[in-house]
């Protein structure tokens, strides 16, 4: 995210591109990684969105608005976010608040600078959490502490008790995050099954209710990757050597996998 | 609580009274935030039931009990604190047993004494444990720390690692417990909207079982608080003062947004 | 598991014992506590599945498998395990990959040694994490250290922060690790209610999807112990002696209140 004259702040344009970008990558089997990060000129990761472009209307409250009459623009972002089956990546290299970490909850892995300033400020602005954040954050650390933060909305540091879980890895210097994430998102490209990637992200996201439906689930999954992939896996395991695997089209997951989203 | 003779034990008349100050507080617009303590001339938070009042019943066991036959006194207390769209906070000063820490579940925010020894003794006295905190535990801390917690039955302090998210913030002398809790209750009465706060909580209480349905809800949510006190948040924001919301009735919540509880 | 010239690691013969085993010590009253270790001669908790062992098929990738073709032999160990109303212990004395690992997760509490190396290496070897792995980590340390652990799958110690959460306890020496889980097994057989145990694991791993519905559940179960063991445990408490607890066939737990796995 590169607009250095506004803290990288979020505007309608960035939205729109962001979707774009993730959608498009999708459609690339050599695409593995996606590693979004803000460009070091604008001093932060992101700061939210841009108030000044934002228009709150002035119509009179309805609380009877349909379900298809407003779609908020940051769960625009982060449905495709949360419907890649690439690896997603978080390089917080510097304070992250509103949309700037709501949009960051459906990646896979977060990496932050420790002394980042982390704010969901809503409640202080009056407005709700966007962007699907009230659904993920409770699963990803928890609902204590996500009530905590969500309700209190001051910015607190990345490296805050209220947020411990949320971070993949702490980095000391905001330099060191995106080196850092590019490090681990070069390691799982070249580590790592595509097919099996995308097939534990389904799992993951699409849990079923009980342990035994996840069985049946799990156990389809376990033998169409055991014709395929694991045969390369386990030999350049064995022969101790890097894996050659077969590239994926992420967009061909079965039927019976595909998350509900 | 006060029942300074007693270590603030509950008992049938703290419940009942319990009950109805959480119903009654849920109608005032004008109140934000409920902090629950325990006398300190009793020396605990709570000390859990009072077993001497309590007369379990010499009833032949029988399986087939109806939904309908029995009520537990925690859950019917439980209930009501969780129904609440203010700001429900537990100062937790001293040690809290069994019904003195699950009523605390489904609240908020948790301020605790580090050194508070905190127990779920149930599985220890032939018992269950109640007021839904079979329910509430996992989803706070995740179900492998409620587990050894609810099975093990041990009292553990506040700052035991099995405990780790549980509170909000640990407080290093008793003392101290009270005003901190305080304290965080007039900065959010002040500096959130009361509509927010109302609508985040209905927000992570009634998580939908998918992003794209949750970004329905909170779209709908946004564009409601959207064209309310976002005005005044932003505004606020922008020329660095402290913002003035509109009251809000909790009670008004629209259907679409009301937790099934 | 004891394979001491494999590091312990899983075949074919070790699942069907692993199955028997779990399955008949429900059938025993006076069985409380199960506790899975491995041989301190094979130098590991359990290496994971014996890769010499497995024979990936040949047969071309089929997508359409159906839910009846196949089923992941960790996932059938699994479910017993997490059928069971035991209090299920592992003692992870050494390293635990893949099902070393997956198939502690439905147990209720896992000791393992700090510098215990833990992988869940799935996604290096070109399959998916099984033993219903991706329904059970997400629930037990929540989804953001998940996600993290199950895609980078390389190994970790036991006391890494990406892991925070999972062990009950982490113990300074691999010898350690099995006398501490057999004191807490003892303790807990001699100090708990065998119905309350079987009861509050039903409760949790049935939890319900609202807690006035949980509230429903619990006030049954607390009836229905409140009537049984509650007398002895409460009468022991107050009389500060160890209690003596009926035992208690946890095949016979009310239909209301069996759990769907």
């Amino acid at each position: 995210m590169s607009r250095p004259d506004a803290h990288n702040c979020w505007n309608a344009r960035m939205s729109e591109e962001l979707i774009q970008v993730y959608e498009e990558l999708e459609t690339y089997s050599h695409v593995r990684a996606i590693v979004l990060t803000g460009d070091p000129a604008g001093k932060c990761f992101c700061a939210g969105a841009d108030l000044n472009q934002h228009n709150f209307s002035t119509r009179a409250q309805n609380l009877n608005i349909s379900e298809t009459e407003s779609r908020d623009r940051g769960g625009q972002v982060a449905l495709p976010i949360q419907r890649s089956r690439k690896i997603t990546i978080a390089a917080i290299n510097g304070n992250a608040a509103g949309i700037g970490i709501t949009m960051t909850l459906p990646m896979d892995l977060r990496f932050a600078w420790k002394d980042a300033k982390i704010a969901f400020p809503f409640v202080r602005r009056g407005i709700v959490p966007e962007a699907t954040s009230t659904y993920h954050l409770p699963l990803l650390i928890g609902r204590s502490r996500a009530m905590a933060v969500l309700l209190q909305g001051a910015p607190i540091p990345a490296s805050s008790p209220l947020l411990n879980g949320l971070f993949t890895k702490l980095l000391d210097t905001t330099e060191s995050v995106l080196p850092y994430a590019l490090e681990i998102a070069h390691e799982l490209s070249t580590r790592t099954s595509p097919t099996s990637i995308a097939f534990t992200k389904a799992l993951v996201l699409n849990a079923k209710p009980t342990a035994e439906e996840q069985h049946i689930l799990d156990s389809r999954a376990m033998f169409v990757t055991g014709n395929g992939d694991a045969k390369e896996g386990v030999r350049s395991y064995l022969e101790k050597r890097p894996p050659r695997f077969d590239d994926y089209d992420t967009r061909a997951l079965p039927d019976w996998l595909k998350a509900k989203i």
